[in-house]
């Protein structure tokens, strides 16, 4: 561990609407952890929502926050009893570490652990510094063909892999995707590699829509041109990925009998459901929160070359410029993913 | 066929409001039919709602209309091909025959075919009458241990089986029923059969909370004096049986981690999901149309005691009498189950 | 139908190893059915062992048979209540009409009916004719990128649908095929199709090996050489298609934890289960018995060229050829798929 | 934990035929883990098998070892971290602890850990002894309507929970169990908690048959004197306890269309699998492995009186008579169960 420093650069979310980088020292693994330099860190609406707001639902930033739950990097050192992964090792990260011991662990529901630990969540730091540490089980390797910020974006394919199982999308299946940002864009792939025969994304952004059009969907509606219901789609796939009640609950009104809804965009605490419609079709609505056990997947996926994820990142931030990553979305509507590269200060 | 005459009687819905016993001739069972001499027919909030309302969502009684969806009988005749039942066999009726040809039929969601032939939804007559012709299949043959009545009232038993089996009602299962009607009655009983372990039925009616305490529930709570969220009760099922979408809404709030909600009672057009609850806690949410493939597990519940049929039958009316059976519910809130025996014109 | 001819021309099965072509009445289309001009039909080995043996277990040819259950063609004329397909549309032919009324029918598991009227299966005739009559539902109709040929072969496509299904052959899925013979050549293409990552075929001939390589296979081991052990491949899936018993229980041996085994290939009565190894790995052992409701999404993956059937066919016979067509794999290692074309005498 | 003295009584399986009784320090609970006093410790079969063989397959009894996997006891101290059971909490052990890092345990199949540490099994010691340590979330706490040897009895219990789960008993089911020891008999009981309308178990010891009708089986077949074949029973589930190839292949060609074949009885390393059933009627045979997430189920049943595991025990011993509750089933065919209870030196 001699090339370790002892201390780092951090971005740190002091408050709404406040970033500064500042150092600390360099965290030292515990037991079963691997100390990881982070190489790159995907910036997610998440991140932009508690640098905007300061909370999102319960979860309140009271103290100073380190954001960022997209990363990749490289084992540097290992803590006692570790020996998955040995020093030099490239790693995608799963970013929440549940306890392994209730209820939701033990049969496998991780992702629904009352005490999951997730970066850049308060209370728990994420990844936009130069070092973190991880439970060696959450930190997955991945072969060459998948790159460092291709590494990181598993994170989201991964909230698309979850969404397609919980769907049971397979082949033959009609999929509509309402939303074309990231989720939506990644979940368009995602479930073409599921097998999904017809895969049609809305939006109202045209640049995205084209973007879809790119990214293996088979045809895209704008939503602020043209209506679901004339478009004569007949899903029986719905990935709501946009977050908004009134598209969520017309896109609903869309499914075909026996179809599956999963709602994973986040917008508000209610949506209208459109009760008469999912009983005389038996329509099965459910959600995803995060992802278990969707890395091995995502990583196949990506280093098949199944879904395209080093497309998706049109923008690149050093660690000094992470306010600028989280707020560029908000001017410029061609940006579809950022990123953060935590070993550099200032990027281009 | 000698003991078959060539008139019965049959009670018919002329309007709103407007019900009148009328002479008709017997049908002729057709290709793989059979002819029923009617014992007992269970009345239904939907034959209430065609009374009151003259139509249901999108079915309008446009012609008169035979009500009746809950029958039980004996087998008189066989068409030509029928071979399954001999002629005296006891049988209850599954009211919905479907085309058994289309994308929904061959998969076995029947319920959900487009061709249905519904029981007293229009243009489909129903079963307040003295005879009525089904396909062979959909008559059920029943031990002497089901009573006639209670084999008519294998009708709702097959709505709380289907949603018992929606839900995935297992021994462990804790199962909140919102509604003590008819159907959440039967729905707690059919839960315990399922071997859930603790079974929670809310409802303002005093009458049938009581009710549900005696039929296997092992918990009530009376939603005009209590709150389901006082009572601490979390659980993992949710047969929502009342209709009342805020009654819905708010025991969706209830369910635990990774639960699952079937929505069974009808009413209005939309009900508000609380999104933030169903996303953070992966509840998956789902409803029932009618039922499939539902009969043979209904009779071996009913035949083997586990579900008590016979114990909700408080009022029997004659075929006369069919108004009174409709309309006794909205005055006298003792009333569980009223049940027409067609081969009497009046009743005690 | 005025260009119905009334006679077609037949080849028939007398007895073992006695096919003749002869002269029969064209049939019509009963109530629901459609008339079908047969445009290709695959052959199969349970054609092959009929024409050899006589019989496949229970099944005995008793009288004159006609074979052939993979065929495509053209409605040229519909029955009674037969609405579904215009008169010239191409499709795809289903061979096993069940009876859609029985315990196995409902629930959708139609394969299963006891009743089953399957072509070319005593004593039901099959497709090496110029004309059959199917119920419409039966018949698929396929669009123009889908070749006659191919719309036959959607026949073991099937198979392998069925196959990936029983098995949930999904992204990440590591699976290994035995026997590389057509089904085998189908399901590794199916299994790709399906998100299979890994797919490895085994058997003892190189030209199929070779050919299993140019479908989508991501290794093959020649099993006449090497051992599966020594390969270290440890599926999580295995479809076995070579009906080989000894191969299919050293397969089942390589099974990894939780794995799932579809017994495909059928020969002897009996297989060695290795019992400790599918305790100890709580390995799932189904099989499959042809399938149900597998044609459209089998026509999804043709149309979208997910799958290669018509690479498949090597070589082709006119229907004065039949005895030619179930012979030749006997005799040249490089067959894979035989077809027959019944609107010529002979091909070639 | 001023009353845990220092040393304890521990029985040890010096080799095959060998077993005393020695002392031994009290251990101490680790991070997470509660100090627990043994109070009832049924045998098992395989301990027996350890007894007479030194060995169950590859694992094989290389120095002394306690045996015993089936404890009830009561928490007397906590480790450093452990939580959630007070001191004097009664507790059933589950007897397995996994990783709960890999890729089993992490989906939820923990019973299939390559890790898991395992009660009894070389090189783990087991619970025939005083006082043992376990992680405190396989401590699963028991309510007073479950008696210290019932609590022990929830390991057999909860096979029979795992096996009903994999089968999908549920109502309506018809089941067969051949086999009426232990295990069989907890899972006829458990087969009809499930709602299993028909509960038909085989054996040769008319005792165990017995017992078997007292314990809500619906029928018996005494394998000495009928044959399965001749019963007519058609069974939809298998449980297949006997370990029997011979029976277990019989009573999988009684097993319906789309039947549920699950080995739990163990014995040689491979049973002649009746392939051509399996395929023409796709069953799906499978296997236990110990099971995973059943004790919450299994004191559900056991409190609410679903399953009487009290009445099992037949037999019961002091810790220094081991030896003779190992054997005595081979001498005396009227033992069920016979409990260790490690207080005591000698019971009666």
């Amino acid at each position: 561990m001699s090339d370790i420093p002892e201390a780092m650069r951090v971005s740190v979310l002091n408050g709404i609407h406040d970033i500064v980088t500042e150092e600390r020292p360099v965290p030292e693994p515990g037991e079963g952890e691997v100390l990881v330099r982070v190489q790159a860190v995907g910036t997610c609406g998440s991140d932009v929502h508690y640098y905007e707001h300061g909370r999102i639902g319960d979860f309140v930033v009271k103290s100073p926050l380190v954001l960022g739950h997209e990363p990749s990097g490289v084992v540097v050192a290992r803590g006692p009893g570790a020996t998955r992964h040995d020093v030099g090792t490239r790693v995608a990260l799963e970013p929440g570490v549940p306890c392994s011991r209730c209820a939701q662990c033990k049969p496998g529901r991780y992702n629904l652990c009352p005490d999951m630990r997730f970066f850049g969540t308060p209370p728990i730091d994420g990844a936009f510094c130069e070092y973190v540490v991880l439970r060696e089980d959450f930190a997955h390797p991945v072969p060459d063909s998948v790159s460092d910020e291709a590494a990181g974006l598993l994170e989201p394919l991964s909230v698309g892999v979850w969404a397609c199982r919980k769907a049971r999308v397979q082949p033959g299946s009609r999929v509509l995707i309402t939303g074309a940002g990231p989720i939506g864009l990644v979940a368009a792939q995602t479930a073409r590699a599921f097998g999904a025969t017809e895969v049609v994304v809305t939006d109202v952004n045209p640049h995205r829509l084209r973007f879809a059009r790119e990214m293996r969907a088979t045809g895209t509606v704008d939503a602020s041109r043209e209506s679901l219901a004339d478009s004569g789609f007949e899903p029986d796939v719905l990935l709501e990925c946009s977050g908004v009640p009134s598209a969520a609950s017309e896109a609903i009104r869309r499914v075909g009998r026996a179809g599956r809804v999963v709602l994973v965009g986040m917008g508000g605490d209610e949506i209208p459901l459109p009760l008469a419609h999912v009983q005389g079709f038996e329509i099965e609505v459910t959600a995803t929160f995060r992802y278990a056990n969707t890395w091995p997947t995502a990583i196949d996926l990506a280093a098949g070359g199944e879904v395209d994820l080093d497309r998706l990142v049109t923008h690149r931030f050093g660690l000094d410029e992470v306010e600028q990553a989280l707020t560029i979305g908000a001017r410029d509507d061609t940006v579809v993913k950022a990123v953060v590269l935590p070993q550099v200060a200032t990027h281009g």
